[in-house]
């Protein structure tokens, strides 16, 4: 009668929605879900917001209980129970009820293995004190949200600006605490080049936050009812602090099994999800799987390739070779109202890839600006330089910078180029977008590039330049804006003027032109080209430089 | 010296397009742009909100002056030039200006026809007198504005509800103008499938907007200061009428110069963007294009399409054989808060084009439901049944309706199938997405189709069964729920006690399942379908039962 027995390490969002899917495709498994901690099917991605009250109560994270589990899918969840070795030998788990003690087996014709990603603890003094945490189980904010209430903290510390610690310095000013970021890079959200994370430095410093990048945790101390938390050679005093210094695939039972791991740590998969052991699958947060635009292994610790990957391994379970492709690492995250979002390479990441990128900054406008409450975007986007293929993009902004970064997505995903970007035929109305969308525009620049009508320059070659040989710098913007800050060196002749002042442009240098944001300049350059001038457009203008300037402060404290 | 000479014809969207790409791809070509309004390159989609207050003052409209042509492109801007012949032979179009009556004429090497769309009037009594507009220029916009305020209008009625008659009842009932809408069809927005468009129904109603579908206007009459409406054999009293009842393309210079018209009644033209005469090229409202889809031709009077294919035009005149590849047809409307929006083929227009297809109904929330402010979203797919092909999507909700039908139309213009959807990889936070988007939902359900794993059924073939051949409605929804609102005959086992009940089903009928939106049901059938049932899921659930159901109502008046 029965089928197949399935048991599935892990209950959260692989491990459940592996649970589900294998249901639906077969009426027969007998399934068992062991999760080890107390809640199955919790949405770990709002924990912070929970710890900043703006989701309450906290029954609205749990998606799915184990009633539910059983009602619905028929399918046995066991919470609080670790699976605490595999004998593949026998094709049995042994697992360990953690309220009672108890031990047990459990025997498999297919395991699923979905046990997450752990935090980094980092290595230092004091780790281990009351009042500091990581975040990663419900049981874990419920934690933080009780310390914070119970001690009415007023100050704390948040070590790693990533994605979550962000989250966490947002949620955490929500609650009027005072906070101090220490982060070990010399930006925040490593995952993004440095000079697309610039607007939220502006944010972050509005919000009394007070940064402190390129500075290690040293220790922390305890200090009466207080924490002293040590960087960058000073103690700042606090009373909790949140170590989000990153996450790394949890393979202690794959690893003690023996199951092959990868290059980055993580369980490594075929394209069935299947691990070495081929009884044996693995999903989520704990396998390397492969980058779709470099085709080599990646580590991906998202929900939504995780969801999918539980689908594929369900799929191959029950006799569908249905295959997980790759991931793109698309990833969104907004902080005190400043979006941003990549998908695909970033320029460090084709840089470490050994990938020929060409490159193009942006800027425009969330939508039409004849209608109120437009906010500028920016984009950077990469792309071939040989056949203009997509590579990756990155947005910031504050209004439809998630859409602009998905449509682009769906573009990688299929193979698009910057010419299928300028072709995109997207929604418009003034109120949510324009006749050429912010992705219309990048692909417009991107192809300018890539047929030649305008040779980029970017900011970054500037300074590479010995003085002697620096390109002439022309400044086509208005007086006005020249005079409130311009480049040393530049010249600046309106775009208006340009053409009747040629003879002031040497012919024996070549003409580096920018304006605010990249389109009077290029309007410039097509103008000196024509004329015989050996001209380049500075990519994505003044802001761009500014950006480049400040992408890595050392600290706003 | 002068490389060639252009003329253009019409200056907002197609011809300042066309003429800004011409000076940046020769800078010694001589280029005339002639537009019989006022005013250049404004922006039209911005009109009714112009009317409604929402745009203030008037010069945010104007997206460029003809001084800022020919600063910044040397480009000859005439407003109120009309342009009355073109003399094919000789090369040379007569010119009137409009404001001296004055006559002349100009040579071209290439001329671009850019002329748009103009209103349909209809063809009844009454249609010229005074307080009786139609919306295309911004004279129109200015004439309605100021009608309006000076005769402190309390009541209009629109006739016609496509875009920019919903567009502008929305902005009147800003103005706290009570609005009667007359439509002859029997739905509002006929470019969308009906039961698509049932969620603008009740808002319009909360809006006190009465609706009198399915009736043409008859007739229009002045009693003293107000006017008096007829249609659907009642007369209605009001201080203003708007027609907005659709426009067609201007061909009347084009079809005087002997130029091919198009089966649709738009200047015919190859993927240049030439007419039949290859000195002629045309672009925007006016033009005939290919349909991505149906590779048949098609008329998308919009703005994004006519921004490229200004540039196509502009890049073959200047001997680039770039092309306009053809239109998907994206469209987007917001209505009272509710976002309306498509790309590709809707039902009706898949069946008047004969092409198969497949459709799935799909309810997901615009973000995570654990986190605040989660809206409701409807996607209607449509899809190749051989090989999962998107042919068409539109979308219903008020929060990320946009986001999703853009990356439909990314996907449908890469040839993209319904397992790219589920693959897609877009943003998640729970401010933005979930880990399955609404996307990957669409995809999911409609690969569950093309897989064989669901039946679908969809509630418009129900009506077509005889009586005694019906098939067994079963709902699976809660009984809180079955008691709110039920079909009649339907019988209702929650999905957590099906598997228990299943001798209450019959084995020798067909079995349509149903619950609220379509998910529950998918979980119910494939529990059937495995014990050997014979049953199909009912498409989008009870809700889109009842949306069909209201999909034609003949007026709320």
């Amino acid at each position: 009668m029965i089928s197949r027995r399935v048991v599935i390490v892990g209950g959260v969002a692989g491990g459940a929605s592996c649970a589900a899917r294998l249901r639906r495709l077969d009426e027969n498994a007998e399934i068992y879900v062991f999760e080890r901690g107390g809640f199955v099917s919790f949405a770990n991605c709002g924990l912070p917001y929970y710890i900043g009250g703006v989701i309450s109560p906290r029954e609205r994270l749990l998606v799915a209980s184990p009633e539910r589990f059983r009602d619905y899918f028929n399918v046995e969840v066991r919470v609080n129970h670790e699976v605490t070795r595999i004998d593949r030998e026998n094709r049995l788990v042994e697992v360990r009820n953690r309220q009672t003690g108890a031990r047990f087996t459990r025997p498999y014709d297919a395991l699923v293995l979905a046990p997450g990603a752990k935090p980094i603890v980092p290595d230092v003094p004091g780790v281990d004190l009351p009042g500091v945490f990581t975040l990663r189980l419900l049981e874990d904010a419920e934690r933080i949200y009780r310390w914070l209430q119970d001690r009415h903290v007023t100050r704390a510390v948040v070590v790693g600006a990533g994605y979550i610690g962000l989250e966490m310095v947002e949620n955490l000013a929500n609650r009027n605490i005072t906070v101090t970021v220490v982060e070990a890079a010399p930006q925040i959200l490593p995952g993004f080049d440095p000079e697309m994370v610039v607007p939220i430095y502006d944010k972050l410093a509005a919000h009394d936050v007070r940064l402190l990048l390129g500075h290690p945790l040293q220790a922390i101390e305890a200090d009466g009812s207080q924490l002293l938390v040590t960087a960058g050679g000073e103690k700042i005093d606090c009373g909790a602090v949140i170590l989000s210094v990153g996450v790394r695939p949890d393979v202690t039972l794959a690893q003690e099994a023996g199951l092959e791991i990868g290059p980055l740590g993580g369980i490594r998969v075929n394209e069935h999800m299947q691990t070495s052991d081929p009884t044996i699958w693995a999903v989520g947060d704990a396998v390397e799987v492969k980058d779709l635009v470099t085709g080599q292994p990646t580590w991906v610790p998202l929900a939504g390739p995780a969801s999918r990957q539980a689908r594929v391994a369900a799929d191959n379970i029950c006799g569908r070779p249905s295959r997980f492709p790759g991931a793109l690492g698309t990833a969104f995250v907004r902080v005190f109202g400043v979006d941003i979002a990549k998908t695909g390479l970033t320029e460090k990441a084709a840089q470490r890839a050994g990938i020929p990128y060409q490159k193009s900054f942006t800027h425009s406008a969330s939508h039409a600006t004849y209608y109120p409450g437009a906010k500028p975007m920016t984009i950077k986007l990469l792309f071939d330089p040989r056949d203009g293929r997509v590579l990756g993009a990155q947005a910031v902004g504050s209004e439809g910078v998630d859409k602009r970064i998905d449509v682009i997505a769906a573009m990688i995903q299929k193979g698009g180029t910057v010419y299928d970007l300028e072709e995109a035929e997207l929604c418009y109305a003034p109120q949510v977008g324009s006749a050429r969308d912010p992705v219309n525009i990048a692909g417009f620049v991107a192809g300018n590039i890539l047929r030649g009508d305008v040779a980029p320059a970017h900011w970054d070659e500037l300074d590479r330049f010995p003085e002697e040989r620096r390109p002439f710098i022309l400044d086509v913007r208005t007086p006005g804006e020249f005079a409130a800050g311009a480049l040393p060196g530049a010249v600046n002749i309106p775009l208006g003027e340009l053409r009747g002042r040629l003879h002031e442009l040497p012919r024996d240098r070549e003409i580096w032109v920018h304006c605010a944001g990249g389109q009077r300049s290029y309007y410039g350059v097509r103008i000196l080209n024509q004329k015989g001038f050996r001209a380049r457009n500075l990519s994505g203008g003044y802001s761009i430089y500014r950006a480049y300037r400040r992408g890595t402060p050392k600290s706003n404290g």
